[in-house]
């Protein structure tokens, strides 16, 4: 907690201590949202049952809408609040966010308070909770304005009045027809500015872009990304508006997406976090372990050529150098390509390996020439040099096209790309090496040594 | 281009074609200014030309308003129109925009269409132009609605309908007092739904979030999506508003963030999209080459123990196996360790460190125990199985150890942590496992082979 809000907690923290309602009111209704979760999941037990009496339900909402702890935690709250303020609260909060806690709940408790709802809140929450994870209709949230598309600005306008207290986002009011369907958009810009008696079908843009109910929350988020909307309409497949999806929900979205990217490169987890050693130690075994088997049938290759090591000895010290270059080769070239496979949707797959293919070349022969040299000249054996540098070019070529080919492979059996790891290529590569090294060692020895 | 813009393109390019003006306009006007600009970028130079003809230079802004293309792209485009289109033009743009397109083109261009400009217009881009990179100061466009604190709700919102067509976004309207201090907010909402006579301050926020025009883009870009803000306002070291910075920027600055830190992960740049090889290549050698000096000295150090190894040949078959797993131990501790660093600023670093240890010491053991028994069962050898088996729970160990130092000490210091690559990490737990592989083998031997 930065160090205001402390400063914060610490007043905060005196006025309830003090049963000083009015105190406490006056500093925390003047906070943000989000500066408000932050203080108010730092309270403790009896600090937060006073909080329940000092602020109504309907000004806790606020709380509960712009947290960005983890719905879960946010569900126990629920259990310290009686029935009438529970109820009072979950029908002020944004319904996306209330479908967030009730999916992070047990379900005996969601029952419960589903319960406490009426009727219709209920049904649009039942709705929402049965999308499936990471779709539109999971992101999305109810509370939109939409206009009919027989009205003037003059009555649009009264209507968003009546209506700007509920909804998430009033930058954009959507226009429908009689059955509900999206036929039009306006921006509060263009209401404010056009006069009363205009009609709304004559200044609508008539070209929405909505996405599907069940569209991934990825694509939509590379929507709203390049259209630069702060909010996207969602419609059901009759093209009806069943509600939206804001720029504030897609941010997470792009945050979670990128996390997930970051994590599969690193072949790990990075953003659950858990302060038990051997919870921390269970997600990643699994991956290690994995590739420690692939670690095994380099182990039996090298194995195989025992008979050539106890010969040439110092063929075992250029193991580590070879197989480790080699998998930092690859780790680049599988990077590059699963960012070019995420972010480019119309990106011709042959002039990227093409591309691979001759960058391998290029970084293969450079690297090698280095390490010929290098060894050629300490170990005083051009030869050895040789082997060396030719085994180093042919592994870095091999692991970098590797590194490109199997994402490119997996996006095209529809397995997403990003689940290659850096890891795996190394292991990988670190197999394919070992192979390249030790048969081009063997023909230079049968080829100078008889 | 997705295959709507492709079908729109070819009726886009039949009405070039047939110079029919009429047709161009209505299809193209009735598009988004992404779409515009998709398509834009696809007309030809002689199509351009027309499109410069059809539709007016405050029409065209809206395509500049909108891409996402490389603004020195878009920068060449101005070269095409005359220098009265080009002077309408970015006078139309928002200032954020043009002052990209001016810091990714030729001082002497910008210089000459800096010309173009009204005086204060080209006043206000120079200001802009000489904020530092990653700056508030460089993001933030001067397109915002301010009011003063005297006045009523009722002028205000004449003012706003006077303003709002320039005005970038207009979900907040900022207050400020008679030397414009920033010194209070209001949202639309409160805009619309507030009788005329009531005054701003009786209705205004006055804990307003504003960031100061140097600071840093990755700490705006947390604050906004922790506030689920769709703009903040950017002020000088007197107080007074500059500018505001726009959800769609802190989208853009949150994905270039991300990708920063993905490619140094693998360390290399994933971004910048090169066809030729050669620029490729080079822009991934210098961490290659620079990777191999440090494998240099791991095969120096197997060098050192070149005796053990030709008496035990047999421990050349495991080299790759531990230092691969290590290096993926490693790999992991590292990436968890630089997203904790970036995600969470009152990070305990004690515990994080201490955790890494106990998680190194089970991984460890867990890893080294398999080993043991794969090597043992394999080899028929269970003195060899424990003298890998240790090795590999102690190259793990250390390797998991140095992923999560590595970056927390590169904090300490002041150098960004996502710069500490798993490649650098993979390679110099190479160097270690080696060591402790080596060490240990050693002292297996002088124990048991005496």
């Amino acid at each position: 907690m930065a160090e205001e809000l402390e400063e914060l907690k610490k007043q905060l923290s005196g006025t309830l201590n003090k049963k000083n309602r009015k105190g406490f009111r006056k500093i925390f209704l003047g906070l943000h949202g989000y500066e408000q979760s932050q203080l108010f999941s730092a309270f403790d037990f009896e600090q937060r049952k006073l909080v329940y009496t000092f602020i109504s339900p309907e000004e806790l909402a606020n709380v509960f809408d712009d947290t960005e702890e983890d719905p879960g935690e946010m569900g126990k709250y629920l259990d310290e609040m009686s029935d009438s303020y529970v109820s009072r609260l979950l029908t002020e909060m944004y319904t996306d966010n209330v479908v967030d806690i009730f999916t992070n709940i047990r379900p005996i408790k969601r029952k419960k308070y589903l319960g406490l709802l009426h009727t219709d809140e209920a049904n649009q929450v039942r709705k929402l909770i049965h999308y499936e994870d990471e779709t539109a209709g999971s992101l999305m949230t109810t509370e939109f304005i939409a206009v009919n598309e027989d009205q003037t600005i003059g009555t649009a306008m009264q209507h968003v009045k009546r209506e700007a207290q509920y909804a998430e986002i009033i930058a954009y009011i959507y226009v429908t027809d009689d059955v509900n369907k999206l036929v039009g958009v306006l921006s509060v810009r263009d209401l404010i500015t056009h006069p009363d008696d205009v009609k709304v079908t004559d200044i609508m843009a008539t070209r929405v872009l909505a996405v599907d109910v069940n569209e991934d929350q990825e694509a939509i988020a590379e929507q709203v990304r390049d259209y630069n909307f702060v909010a996207i309409p969602v419609v059901d497949e009759t093209e009806k508006i069943v509600g939206i999806i804001t720029v504030d929900d897609i941010i997470d979205v792009i945050d979670e997406e990128s996390a997930e990217d970051y994590s599969h490169l690193a072949g790990v987890d990075t953003e659950t976090i858990s302060h038990n050693p051997f919870q921390t130690a269970l997600k990643r075994l699994p991956w290690l372990i994995t590739l420690l088997f692939l670690g095994m049938l380099t182990a039996t290759l090298i194995n195989h050529f025992e008979g050539l090591l106890s010969q040439v000895s110092v063929l075992a010290i250029f193991i580590s150098l070879i197989t480790g270059t080699a998998g930092n080769a690859g780790t680049q070239s599988l990077a590059v390509a699963v960012r070019r496979l995420a972010t480019n949707s119309h990106l011709k797959i042959a002039r990227l390996i093409l591309n691979e293919v001759a960058t391998g070349i290029i970084i293969g022969i450079v690297t090698g020439l280095c390490v010929f040299v290098m060894v050629g000249v300490w170990k005083q054996n051009f030869l050895l040099g040789a082997v060396v540098g030719t085994a180093m070019a042919g592994a870095i070529f091999v692991a970098n096209l590797a590194g490109s080919l199997i994402p490119i492979g997996m996006e095209k059996i529809g397995v997403d790309p990003a689940v290659a790891s850096g890891p795996f290529i190394s292991t990988l590569s670190d197999l394919t090496s070992v192979l390249i090294y030790f048969n081009i060692a063997q023909y230079f020895l049968q080829l100078f040594m008889k």
